[in-house]
């Protein structure tokens, strides 16, 4: 399908940054004229855009691992579409291809940061999930720093989003007991029956601490950590020796919660080792992820879900509702 | 120097397990016969005996790296001392040997976990600091975790004790910025002009942050923390991208004392590494160790203080001393 290219698009920017929770009105909806494209560049008509919590960090004025989102610039993130018209030699009409084009309907680009994507047994939009920086973060943190044998038990908190319900699938794939936290029984109950998890703990049920005890008797041997807060602390008290712990996330705390890991001591007397990892930063390792998540999810062997938002004026609701777990799976706007 | 084998000897026995701080009346002092010698035995008369403030933590009955310390046995600990009767083919009287023969002036072996130790360059009671357990703590979190490069900043917390004076050294031999934290103007001005530390913040003196950010306009690149609480909160604040986190011990919490980690997010923000070590667990690295802490100490470029207390009967008030941080330098009992 190749659609034609209209003369104006939307986009939105960052407005304000947020005082606490994000709030519609830190964003803001333009329009903009389609631009003249220079020699080497390329169109690009984005038909899904991707919301991910780490946009919640780029929020902030913070000193943190990427440079703040700069005010009245489209916000960050990453897109899949396809190239409406190109002066670029390496791209053609109809291409489609994954970038990170930001919040935005339609987007310019020199072609240096996008890449060609094979839908043929992948679906465009997993490209920004199963098959993109989701997947590759939860491949990355299982299988470099988690690294579990078979018959050990991991833990994975979101369990059912984007980047945990991978986590546990490949989990589950190396023989590992798998244990999703979750939030709601609707959660937890796809992520048992769907996703193949051992069990998922609804950790608003209220009782986190003997639930996770209950779901894992042998203890926890490693920890795909996405939430941090109370869930965390309850992983560290069940952990074993030379417990491993990938730190992904931290959403307990993106509206500046205070976030302590009141159980400290744990690393101490069970000698964990915790890396904090940012999927970014570890692109020579991308082909070969990719390579394996591509594979898993043309067979049909790994499974996701998505959430779709429709229409780009959409999207600050949807993220405002992802920081608060109302999505169920990838959260996606569908633009086209 | 020979000493003739006397006819009983005392010990200390743990007499109960501590409620929050340690009191003297959780130890007992009782006087035993010298026991007969069977074959493949041999009896060591210790010169010093080591305390550490691991003992803290054996002394609860808690999940953690070790056994608790059973009730009414020989405290645990490290000693150096001389074979005076043997009747084990590998060890002779006069031998001057290591083991961890416990809070007692003499002891009874087999001789498997007993080591011979040259004196000639190297005073005995080093043994159990700079060349002995501390010192192996330090070498392996600096060597195998914190992995400094010429010209980073490296944190030590308890930067006076055994361990910490060591970790600074050996990274000042590295090429790095040294900075320590301890507690009081004497302590902070041995580590710096005895030592040779670039900076020692006395975290007694309330200005903390401030000082530990003036120590460190680079930031921090790797921390050996002992203390945890406010301490390692304070460096945690100023650590750069990949920062390395050598968890040895967490001595503010020993007693019971609540000891989050405030800061959580700076691991995920700045990707930090973190492990929880104990030396005794990694012994395949002792050899490589002792042999460069042992030239060190010997050629005089690795320095080190020691208090010490006077008689087995002081013991149980020097290790109380220990933990509220009265020691300076390695603290030891001369028991001869």
């Amino acid at each position: 399908m190749t659609t034609a290219s209209p003369a104006s698009y939307q986009r939105i920017v960052l407005a304000s940054r947020p005082k606490g929770q994000v709030v519609p009105e830190n964003f803001r909806l333009e329009t903009l004229p389609v631009p003249e494209l220079k020699d080497g560049e390329l169109l690009v008509r984005n038909h899904y855009m991707s919301l991910d919590p780490y946009m919640r960090g780029r929020m902030e004025d913070a000193k943190s691992y990427a440079a703040p989102q700069v005010i009245g610039e489209t916000m960050i993130g990453g897109t899949v579409g396809e190239v409406v018209a190109s002066k670029n030699a390496k791209f053609s009409v109809g291409d489609k291809v994954i970038g990170m084009l930001g919040w935005s309907e339609m987007g310019v680009s020199d072609g240096l940061l996008l890449r060609k994507v094979d839908t043929t047994h992948i679906p465009l939009s997993a490209y920004l999930g199963s098959v993109g920086m989701p997947g590759l973060t939860a491949w990355y943190g299982l299988t470099q720093i988690m690294q579990p044998k078979a018959g050990e038990t991991i833990v994975v908190s979101a369990a059912s989003g984007a980047v945990g319900s991978v986590v546990g699938q490949l989990g589950k794939q190396l023989g590992c007991r798998v244990v999703g936290i979750a939030g709601g029984a609707d959660k937890c109950a796809y992520v048992v029956n769907e996703l193949g998890f051992d069990a998922c703990i609804d950790y608003k049920a209220g009782n986190l601490e003997a639930d996770l005890a209950a779901a894992t008797p042998d203890g926890i041997d490693a920890v795909f950590e996405n939430v941090g807060g109370e869930i965390f602390d309850a992983s560290l008290a069940r952990m074993n020796p030379f417990g491993r712990i990938a730190l992904c996330g931290l959403i307990a705390g993106y509206n500046g919660e205070q976030l302590s890991i009141k159980n400290a001591r744990a690393f101490l007397t069970m000698r964990l080792t915790m890396r904090g990892f940012i999927v970014s930063e570890h692109m020579d390792l991308w082909p070969q992820g990719l390579k394996e998540l591509g594979g898993l999810v043309a067979t049909g062997k790994l499974k996701f879900r998505e959430s779709v938002a429709e229409g780009i004026a959409a999207a600050p609701e949807a993220f405002i509702g992802l920081l608060k777990g109302k999505n169920f799976g990838k959260q996606l706007v569908k633009l086209i």
